[in-house]
């Protein structure tokens, strides 16, 4: 089958490599319909995070189960299914709590499950899900083929979006800064608004970003950060500011945007990959009440929530894809997004 | 009239000093019924937290207002009142969201009003209390003398044990871990297992205060501490951890074990002043979808909820002062704790 490697910074080249196949009685094989390129697949893309050899990438996927394990009862071949960019068993702690991203045998796409065994990139024509009972959601058939995008971003940006409203207690009635807008910015945008929220406050500098945050329901835009974006809010809001912030880049500025940007006893909810400098100033947090949650989101936890919002049309989330490639112009998809030109790429096998 | 003053570390003198007036039209002048030491008072007591002149000292009492400004409507002379130990409008956007703690007007004792006006402390006969309508709470009258501890404790401790649990999300069936066994984890237990915990493990070393532990519903108590603490807690639970920390202490040690002690996704409550080496590991707490929240408890805020329960006994908070002694004898108070002789020191003028 064809997928996606990096060899190097920059290097990213669609190859002929063996196809997966079950490797344990819990496993599913997917032929995947949709794949997409993430923020994160940046990081390695633009060498910010090294990597020590070639890569396998991608790490959300929409498919169609082809062959299951003995031990697998909730998927079966034919069924179209949605897989969270993390596997769990849906059985642990932390999985019956709702944390499936930290489940106690969670593993990643294009690594190695918790047995051990290997497991390949999504941005394929076949994957191998380890854990498909606690990993898999499957979608109800039939539905339009338009829905393809909505629901692949279920599989990460929109849940991980959601994760950030919900961490940072996102409800009705509630004000909500988003700091970021990327995709799962705008992702966070349309959470908050899904959840009730009255003002959304999407921090925006790019117009095509900032014209997507306001269809998926944000109230105003504010282009300045720092001081001068708080004052912007504060504005906005008549000299108060937010209840909420959703932090979706993973920077130190942005978490002191963030921190900045809500009332006493505010609380932030973050999704931003912790980048090398990112820290929480505890005597800011303590000083002003602010609580802080998030992490990698449990999509597996939240897709049976958004999924059939996504059915009905109630939300769309595929619109952050604003480039559809066949997986043999993944190299373009991650160009395009390196250099802003898309916000997010969708990969078609 | 007498009050409490720190000259320098372990030097705690009562002393004759003018009677606080009415300042402002929203003052009250309260006679104080009784007031308290504090584990923090033992900071510059102990002289960790250096002082540059002498303290006027103690931030918590109940007593009766003998008098009030004209624009106060809210309390009358003759009222028995609680006064948190924060002073606050309770109009502004922060306290309106019940965080008057960390209110826009916020104010202490022994210091100045947001007006700049001077206040005194609350280890004295006599009290001036700024913006009275938006800090003090009225107890209905009558009630016993006996109740008078459990009054006062609403005052900070108990209310920032409350504040804890609160901030970690502690509720029916909730399994929480309690971190620091002074006044306020002791309180922090009595709030867990008050808000319907189903198992609330207590970490204490002293036999006395575990034993206050277990009177205020705690159903474990650990002894050890750092990873043995961590073991200890999951042989309890078999095999998993917290929902729930509460993190009573305020040291990078006491923040490491309650975030250790807890599940994915679970949450660390905080009342723990940080001091100095104090940090939030965001590398931690992403990868595990922790949520941290907390700072100085909104006493005025909860007062209203935990009154009646300590009016009608349905619990007794006011079980942490077991010392109670003459206001001229405020020193041996402050050295009773500060030798751990006394979990806390109630003071009568």
């Amino acid at each position: 089958m064809k997928a996606t490697f990096l060899y190097a910074p920059g290097d990213i080249r669609v190859e002929e490599t063996p196809e997966p196949v079950l490797l344990a009685p819990t496993d599913a094989i997917v032929r995947v319909t949709a794949a997409c390129v993430c923020g994160s697949d940046l990081w390695p893309y633009r060498g910010v995070r090294k990597v020590p050899h070639t890569v396998a990438m991608g790490h959300e996927l929409v498919g169609v189960v082809e062959e299951v394990g003995a031990d697998v009862t909730t998927v079966k071949p034919g069924d179209f299914v949605i897989s969270p960019f993390t596997f769990s068993d849906n059985t642990c702690q932390s999985c019956r709590a709702g944390f499936q991203s930290v489940c106690d045998h969670v593993a990643f796409f294009g690594s190695h499950d918790a047995a051990g065994l290997p497991t390949v990139g999504a941005q394929g024509e076949v994957a191998r899900i380890p854990l498909a009972d606690g990993s898999l959601v499957v979608v109800p058939a039939p539905f339009d083929d338009a829905l393809v995008p909505g629901l692949l971003s279920l599989a990460d940006v929109m849940s991980t979006g959601h994760h950030a409203a919900v961490s940072a207690g996102v409800g009705p009635g509630s004000v909500v800064v988003v700091v970021g807008d990327g995709a799962v910015g705008l992702s966070g945008v349309l959470a908050a608004s899904r959840l009730g929220a009255a003002r959304v406050i999407a921090m925006s500098r790019h117009q095509d970003r900032a014209d997507l945050a306001r269809t998926f329901g944000a109230t105003d835009v504010v282009a300045d950060r720092g001081d001068a974006g708080i004052a912007a809010i504060k504005e906005l809001l008549d000299g108060e500011l937010a209840d909420s912030a959703l932090e979706c880049v993973g920077t130190e500025e942005s978490m002191d945007q963030a921190i900045g940007s809500v009332r006493g006893g505010g609380k932030v909810g973050y999704v931003g990959v912790p980048t090398g400098g990112s820290r929480l100033p505890i005597e800011v947090l303590f000083g002003r009440n602010i609580t802080v949650g998030g992490g990698m989101a449990p999509a597996r936890h939240y897709i049976p929530e958004l999924l059939p919002d996504v059915l009905s049309g109630a939300i769309n989330p595929g619109l952050v894809f604003d480039l559809e490639l066949p997986l043999d112009d993944a190299a373009e998809g991650y160009a395009a997004m390196d250099e802003r030109r898309a916000i997010k790429s969708l990969l078609r096998p």
